[in-house]
């Protein structure tokens, strides 16, 4: 298979259109993450850009192929621990790009002074998912039963995934 | 010890003034919750009656004397799973308070048809809390290495606590 090499900036408000277009058909598919299968265009500009410290694009080619986000896991006291969430094109699987992806968001919480990174409802059917986040050093620090309600599959686990940056 | 009677109804506006009383010195502490600890009354506002799906009050002679929230723990496929928080008045510890709140909240998350309930960060240095949450039917879900920064024991493990309502 071929890997061009990718490209991981900031995001900028520009990127939108792409970015939603990456981010659209995931959601609606509903499989990986949490969000309302019927989420608008706004209210995941809200959930992806302004809610979070930071957001990325993962590039190749010239167009964006991935993007993810970084922001406290809590306030407060819990402040220390981040949590990113991370979205690859679905036309673009296969290419480490969400590797890639993880492994740049370690970077930048260990630069922005963040000392953990935990995932909150990894969805046990993704089993590419677990296995790559636990090559990325994660640990799984939590099972939660029936926690995320599948489309397909029917109520499935979740399980909390965890870094310590130390 | 004496045990009055509490009784647990919805919040109302009119409640913010003795409930802020009751959440205050807790935030203050900042032993418990991963709220900041020099939070205001409006931020706290929005965060335990604004952004809940419910607040409650518990009362005691006619006063309030602990405070809880329910919201969805995520939204979409997540959405079957709720979260809640307990404050009990520090002046009001060993009563009951808790127990009561937690009993009451397990039905109303039951009439509101959730299906689970978690604890996102139950800190582990506070053994009453966790006691009383396995006590009330929740699983240790998950351990958190240092999730947690604790104003005087530094960083501690927080646990991921959770019950199936079926």
């Amino acid at each position: 298979m071929q890997t061009n090499p990718i490209s991981i900036r900031r995001f900028e408000e520009q990127d939108w259109p792409q970015v939603w277009g990456v981010l659209e058909p995931v959601f609606r598919q509903g499989q990986t993450y949490s969000f309302p299968s019927e989420i608008n265009a706004s209210e995941a500009h809200k959930a992806w850009v302004e809610i979070p410290l930071c957001t990325y694009v993962a590039e190749m080619d010239g167009q964006v192929v991935g993007t993810y986000y970084i922001k406290p896991n809590q306030p407060g006291q819990g402040g220390h621990v981040c949590n990113c969430g991370y979205v690859v094109a679905t036309t673009r699987r296969g290419r480490g790009i969400a590797a890639g992806m993880c492994r740049h968001s370690l970077a930048e919480a260990r630069t922005q002074g963040f000392k953990a990174m935990q995932y909150n409802l990894v969805v046990s059917s993704n089993e590419d998912a677990v296995h790559l986040w636990k090559k990325m050093g994660f640990e799984v620090a939590g099972r939660l039963p029936k926690a995320f309600k599948h489309p397909q599959l029917g109520y499935v686990d979740a399980l909390v995934m965890y870094q310590w940056l130390g």
